[in-house]
């Protein structure tokens, strides 16, 4: 099985659904908040009300999710005719660890128009994978093809301060048929943005993160396991948060999904079991 | 009694809050989106445990708020040291009409940087009003200049296709002082994307947006009564549903809010009181 359909592997009985972390996403104290997210994406799409296609999820990271089983609740909020609104809450014990509400919907075909630019890179084959990694699980299960913006470090505050944009072709590793449970996780797959902008490891978190599906499931088998193009960018960092803003884009230019995050940071050393 | 004060009023008891739809803020076919998200907002904001300011909001519009009185639910679901999660959901009867999710965090001052560029226009005072608005009461409560990208209609097909970007400035109307409940209200103040692009008043809906607030109660206050400048833009407009990213500019160039949504389009004439 693959390390994604294991990581979100569940036990569904009626509105609820059991799950585990999975070591293979492990990040600083944590699951990878993308397999999190993709996690609660799949317990929604299992609801035997669900209707259509992914078309909006806002995740709110509230707590860390600790080493282990979760339960999942899943609620049908509204079935219109053609949308419908779920919550879904990840609790551990009494504890409820994360929030979220996901918007399914029909998809015709119809006006098609993408003012959004495909930035013009070098193709994947011909860019080779970082050669140093961060030694966390959550990483290598992503073959990263940087064409800009690996993150660099600083060598002192007086060194110019890096920039927020990446630009890196990306898949599942090992390879994995796209579906919107990948284009989830990979909406969350960038590094954190105040590693690129301070050039060091400090603490970082996501607090909440919205990703909005553009494609139905044709696109996704035309990408079937090739590389998509992730952008990730931001705006602003202030008072202890960041905003990021990600694209995804199909080789052959389908803008897939839009991703937009606000992380906190604060400009201290990184210290494992930090609470916000 | 300003209008927005108005249209938020809310009698509470406990985790209940009743409230009614404004005239003042009608929209096509029920109150504008951006005073009912000040609406929940304040009713998160009014609550008694509610620590630090808002940081995160994302709301659902689940079904058309029929005119009248509706029922706010507000829930606390997570406290840490420094963020807080709330859920809120506006019931008319026993149907959900929105649900919301909402964070608040402590703002500590420390290190700012903002990669986003405002644009440089020209200053609100040195452009008129639009002369012909629609005859939607909501669009009354804003004084808005256009720097760019005013709406055009097209003539015909053969037309080319509308820029998705604006720069607005705007400010409420009458002006009042700004903060956290305005500021979600303006969040939502642009015409939908799909009318610029298509040049033609069509069927259109937010159907979810989420805005970040990247400022503090000291920002706010600096703004007072002045203009904000809003842009917005788009990347995508695909299989029925189209993207909006907004940002919102103090004068003096902080950025106080960033916002996202997806709007439901159909290439078809507006029907009041069409059904999703």
């Amino acid at each position: 099985m693959h390390p994604l359909d294991a990581a979100t592997k569940l036990e569904t009985s009626g509105d609820r659904s059991r799950g585990a972390t999975s070591d293979a996403y492990w990040n600083f104290t944590g699951p990878f908040g993308g397999a999190t997210a993709a996690t609660l994406l799949k317990a929604a799409m299992d609801h035997p009300a669900r209707q259509n296609l992914p078309l909006a999820m806002t995740i709110n990271y509230c707590a860390p999710v600790a080493k282990g089983a979760f339960d999942l609740h899943v609620a049908e909020k509204r079935t219109n005719r053609s949308t419908q609104h779920f919550a879904v809450e990840m609790k551990q014990g009494s504890d409820t660890i994360i929030t979220s509400t996901l918007v399914f919907a029909a998809r015709p075909e119809g006006f098609l128009h993408t003012p959004g630019a495909m930035p013009k890179v070098r193709q994947p084959e011909e860019i080779e994978a970082p050669k140093a990694t961060a030694p966390l699980a959550w990483i290598g299960r992503f073959d990263m093809r940087f064409a800009s913006g690996f993150p660099s470090m600083r060598k002192d505050d007086a060194a110019p301060l890096g920039s927020p944009r990446t630009e890196v072709w990306m898949r599942d590793n090992p390879s994995r048929r796209m579906d919107f449970l990948s284009l989830m996780n990979m909406s969350d797959a960038f590094f954190a943005r105040p590693f690129h902008v301070l050039g060091r490891l400090i603490q970082v978190g996501t607090v909440s993160m919205t990703t909005y599906f553009h494609c139905d499931e044709a696109d996704l088998a035309e990408v079937g396991d090739d590389y998509v193009l992730g952008v990730a960018d931001a705006s602003v960092f202030a008072k202890g948060y960041a905003d990021q803003a990600a694209w995804l884009w199909s080789r052959s230019g389908k803008l897939l999904a839009t991703s937009q995050q606000i992380l906190y940071f604060r400009d201290k050393p990184f210290v494992p079991g930090g609470k916000k």
